[in-house]
């Protein structure tokens, strides 16, 4: 059989030390080629280039590993857009995955995740895809208790594929001294972004503002991705892009009067 | 009883056509805090301003309408996080509005779409919140014939509450000779958009990309949105932020080995 065609991306930029543990480990298992941004894009969601021109170069920052790599200008999204219909064309990849990112994306989080969006737009595209991320935002981040899990989860991808229309959304523990406990498939739980907005001055005396903001979670579900991580579990959580809430139809056309 | 709080915001940015309207016709209904882009911002799904700062400023741009306006230098989704902790704090709105979007935010669009981010992240702050969009892309398109259904809805929404934990995606039909035909309660059309690159040099012989495409329909169902506005409805999608695709755990959970 011929090596699987792995495509990687992620949302904290081609020169970032998540992506290259993740190429190394797909590296391992089949033929890569890796298309992501040309810098930071974390928090940009499903966002897309429109009204603006993309660029697309090849990259020298992953070449010591031997691997075809590309720099984009774009979103993560952009990434996979641009891998699939311009980069690869002919060359369908049996998996695509995003990551390893500096931070968490489980629970609401992955709604503003540049790494998510890059693996639900491959699934939109009917592309098997997986999200990983490390629940830690230092750029000295420890990735070493991942490596051997990342590889497993690939391969289970490989082999036993994943749901149709669905991506993995995969969260790491922070690294500690207890082991992992295992990996656990999860829905994700029900909580927020508290925001606070820093208001300062600038050198010219006009305002402006950070948002700072506290994670808050209103689930205590056992079956949640929370749960799981601060457990000490890696959380699994398939992700679907149809948003429809479908239990609200009835609701609305009971309720409502036109 | 006391007019509702209605807060405001878009994609298009707070000089578009399409937010004047709507703020017109919430006018009518309550007292009205606009919070919107100083530009442009389709296409930034849910991003967010992580690792930069923001602005927000006081706006002339509507102020012919005598409504209380910021601008803000960040994605919808910031727009609203900063109108709900900064702008407003204590006072909670009863609805929060988004739109009119210039082009159609139906089928999987919603996912790329900056207006129904901004009512998405409503939802996500426990707030009912609706995204309007016309399915016309011109700064010059017409929206007279909107207006009436813009007003029930926001009606009926204050009346009858919209289901907890879920923004509603109203898209309208392009204008045309037929009259519209009413209101559907549709779930979210199966679709993705095709890209093409469309590759040029630069001045400097160097290579750029516009993104291009064509939207493809997979979903013949006359209960989707896609349906609703072929036929000259106006389509409704209630649509949830939890995106587990709970379907999947059962499948994951019995053909994944770890």
């Amino acid at each position: 059989m011929a090596k699987p065609l792995i495509l990687v991306s992620n949302d904290d930029g081609i020169t970032a030390p998540g992506i290259r543990m993740l190429v190394r480990v797909a590296m391992k298992i089949g033929e890569v080629v890796v298309v992501a941004p040309d810098g930071p894009q974390s928090g940009m969601g499903h966002a897309i280039t429109i009204g603006n021109t993309l660029r697309l170069d090849r990259s020298i920052a992953l070449e010591d590993l031997g691997v075809e790599a590309y720099e984009c200008s774009g979103t993560p999204a952009d990434c996979v857009k641009l891998a699939k219909h311009h980069v690869l064309r002919e060359r369908t990849p049996d998996l695509v995955v995003s990551g390893i990112n500096h931070g968490s994306n489980s629970s609401i989080s992955v709604l503003y995740s540049g790494t998510m969006s890059a693996a639900i737009e491959a699934a939109i595209e009917g592309l098997p895809a997986i999200g990983f991320s490390l629940c830690d935002y230092g750029h000295g981040a420890d990735f070493s208790h991942t490596e051997a899990y990342v590889e497993k989860i690939i391969r289970q991808a490989i082999v036993n594929r994943i749901p149709e229309n669905t991506a993995l959304n995969v969260n790491f523990p922070k690294k500690s001294d207890e082991p992992i406990k295992g990996i656990k498939i999860c829905r994700q739980a029900h909580a927020k972004w508290q925001e606070e907005f820093d208001e300062r001055l600038d050198p010219n005396n006009r305002k402006y503002y950070w948002m700072t903001g506290s994670f808050v979670n209103f689930d205590k579900g056992e079956d949640t991705d929370e749960w799981a991580l601060v457990n000490n579990y890696i959380s699994i959580v398939p992700c679907q892009f149809d948003l429809t809430a479908h239990h609200a139809i009835g609701m609305l056309n009971e309720d409502w009067d036109f």
